[in-house]
């Protein structure tokens, strides 16, 4: 940003700081956050989330479960509508417990390890009896390049490229090393690789697996695909210093079943000025299931299904529509993103805006949004109202995957950007439990959320 | 701030900015934080002090132990000097775990239960056979005074105004109820009561009591004073609206030991343009011994000692003399602190500046300063250099117990601002240990720390 801009920014906010109306929005937004903090229950709905259904990945009878839980817990506030929108869901299962392990030499004898391994989401199963073979370590696609065939054939390329830890926002060094999980199958198997092993997406150094998506490009075979916890990717990137032969096996019995029928959960208050001006925030249901779900994203369903229940408990009626939405298959098709996307264009429906909450539980630092210039300055204008809350950050960029399917449309789309120093701890992982997530950090987020929806809600964008 | 003062302050940020030295500036705190994320040290010096050593209060055997540590350490990174100051520090023993029950009628039996309670750091004993007797509860001190001796002779007085939680600054919470802790056993007695309990220092609803120092007023009888859980006094009040005269029986085997003789560990690197200019950063080594002392302050310890190994490793030659201290008795006398402020002014030195970490090793958002407005100015400048690294507040006021007695000597105090929200679930509790600390947050401390101490040191105040 130049310094004209922040002037006239700085400007717009010190005009409406001063006049009465914000500060009327000033007390709401502070009646907001107290609410929140001494009576808040999103803590709560996510120990129930987590700890009665848990980790709930689309397609599985605990997604079921959680769109069933999600339905009666919005229904027990009381918005004007609660409803359902069917969509069809990828229905992916892990099947047995993975298992790995290395064969090494050490002098004259061979000694066996135990690797923690898992599946990756989509991946196709080992045969029954696993697959063993010799390991390559590539850290690019230039280095896989040019290994070549005459490097990979039969082989299991292991992807060990770091996430950078030197990324102060996480997001960075996820970005930077995310591919090798995505693509890592295909692009391995294009060399005639008999399987892959992915560095999990961790900056830390750690015994869990971090499963997630992988995506097989339909031209190439489809080989096994599975993450290696980040401890024993450092082993086995050690070992094969010492031997370039050593022998991995590995087992997995995950398989992609027919695509299941589920929903997107929407609970939503009219308008009462402008009901045809849609605001529309949410977090995604479902969730991998080797951890509970708790950060990502049962955090942002319960700010989300929080938002609500502020607006009642304070008796808010909002000049334009507000719809929270827990969408369903963020993790592994999207298709509850699209299909709200779908509906909101069959329906000739108006949206004014779309945030995503996705990013964790965590203690809040801000608001991304991907807004023009004329509301962003509208946006920076109300920044003042939140700073006393620890939201330093109203930054240009934002947005998240289930609600991007209405960028076609036109929406402008922001998310709430909690502090990422934790998030990759837990990500994807075991560790993704109610266990590691702080009650007063995930009560902030939701009454950021509420706050900044009841500014929309009464000045529009 | 006023508007005119904002522009300046911008102003001069962007003058900063945009010149070779801020450039060169820029490109050093990068280092330093790449170097700390890469291959920092401090969450093993802390892992190792709180495992290998653990809870350390001033004057105890594991206190000791610490100093020679501390001194190990920081010898293992070979600054110009590493040296002891010696001090006579209070020597308080918890003695055997403190035992606590309450009797109360329920219909027409009586029922026992046991509370979770810990001594106040201070506290005189009860008697061997424990304190039995009514409780009566109070939220202010107005209400003690009205109670007056009629409603308190022979009695316990259990203080129970809450920690408020909607201080988002936690410390402000902290700050409100805390003078129960303090002063409530010397007010209690003032009235007549035989002993003191206080609803522990902490916003959340938890089974821990979170222990503290406490100051008998010498003109009245000492009387045994300690913490509860907020969850047993939540219940205590409770069972008070339907028994008023239920018997509360406590024990506790506290005592004073003489003092003892102990130290502040002092490391410095001497300028080499103004060597006669110090520069002092610290935490202090002592902590409550009911947990580990990690965020409180062992965090600040290792952060400090860091910040000398950032500075070896990266090899930077300050201009400014840069000295870190780890002060011995912050908890419960402050000996260390004020022997050192003596010192100085016996050996006329020159502070231009103290810098205090005892705010737990959270994620850092920003620094506070109490500075004169020339010195803000300057540090507002190099603001832009560390904002990329999420500290986005240099705000007003700020320093530190162990600092504070060279305020006398006209030092200009500031401190680290971590994120406040979960320092309060652990302070003085037993949850107080490294598996609640995390290490990138820890480190990003420490490099902060280190990328003000270096701008100070190269530019002076």
């Amino acid at each position: 940003m130049n310094f004209t801009k922040t002037i006239t920014l700085l400007l717009a906010s010190f005009c409406f700081i001063t006049n009465a109306a914000a500060q009327n929005d000033s007390i709401l937004i502070k009646k907001i956050f107290d609410q929140e903090l001494l009576n808040g229950q999103c803590f709560q709905d996510l120990t129930d989330l987590t700890t009665k259904i848990g980790g709930r990945l689309s397609g599985s009878p605990e997604a079921a479960a959680a769109v069933v839980w999600g339905k009666k817990v919005m229904e027990s506030i009381h918005p004007d509508t609660v409803y359902l929108q069917e969509c069809m869901v990828p229905h992916w299962v892990r099947g047995e417990k993975e298992f790995a392990e290395v064969f090494r030499a050490v002098g004259n004898s061979r000694r066996r390890e135990d690797m923690n391994i898992c599946a990756l989401g989509g991946s196709v199963a080992t045969p029954d009896s696993g697959i063993t073979a010799e390991v390559v370590e590539v850290y690019s696609w230039d280095e896989l390049k040019k290994l070549g065939k005459e490097g990979v054939q039969g082989k299991i390329v292991f992807y060990n490229h770091p996430f950078d830890p030197t990324k102060i926002e996480t997001f960075q060094g996820y970005g930077g090393a995310v591919d090798q999980r995505s693509k890592g199958a295909s692009e391995g198997a294009r060399y005639g690789a008999i399987a892959t092993i992915c560095r999990s997406m961790t900056p830390n150094h750690d015994d869990y697996p971090h499963t997630g998506a992988m995506h097989y490009n339909d031209s190439l075979p489809k080989v096994p695909s599975c993450a290696m916890s980040t401890n024993d990717a450092d082993k086995l990137s050690e070992y094969l210093k010492s031997d370039k032969h050593l022998k991995f096996h590995f087992k997995m019995s995950c398989k992609t079943l027919p695509d299941e029928k589920s929903y997107n959960v929407v609970g939503e208050m009219r308008g009462t000025e402008h009901p045809e001006e849609i605001i529309v925030f949410g977090g995604h249901l479902d969730s991998w299931e080797l951890g509970k779900g708790a950060h990502d994203d049962g955090a942002g369903v319960v700010q989300c299904i929080e938002v609500l229940r502020l607006f009642k408990a304070l008796g808010i009626k909002p000049k334009r529509t507000i719809r929270a939405v827990l969408f369903m298959n963020e993790e592994n098709g999207l298709r509850g993103g699209k299909k709200y996307a779908e509906l909101a264009l069959k329906n000739k429906e108006h949206h004014i805006v779309a945030l995503e909450t996705d990013r964790g539980g965590f203690v809040p630092r801000g608001f991304g949004f991907d807004f023009k210039p004329d509301m962003m300055a509208k946006v920076l204008a109300w920044k003042p109202l939140f700073v006393p809350y620890g939201f330093d950050e109203f930054i240009p960029g934002g947005g998240g995957s289930d609600i991007s399917p209405l960028i076609d449309q036109g929406v402008p789309q922001m998310e709430l950007l909690p502090d990422s120093q934790r998030y990759f701890d837990i990500h994807h992982a075991i560790t993704d439990n109610i266990s590691n997530v702080n009650k007063r950090e995930l009560e902030l987020g939701a009454a950021g959320i509420a706050g900044i929806i009841y500014m929309i809600s009464q000045y529009g964008l």
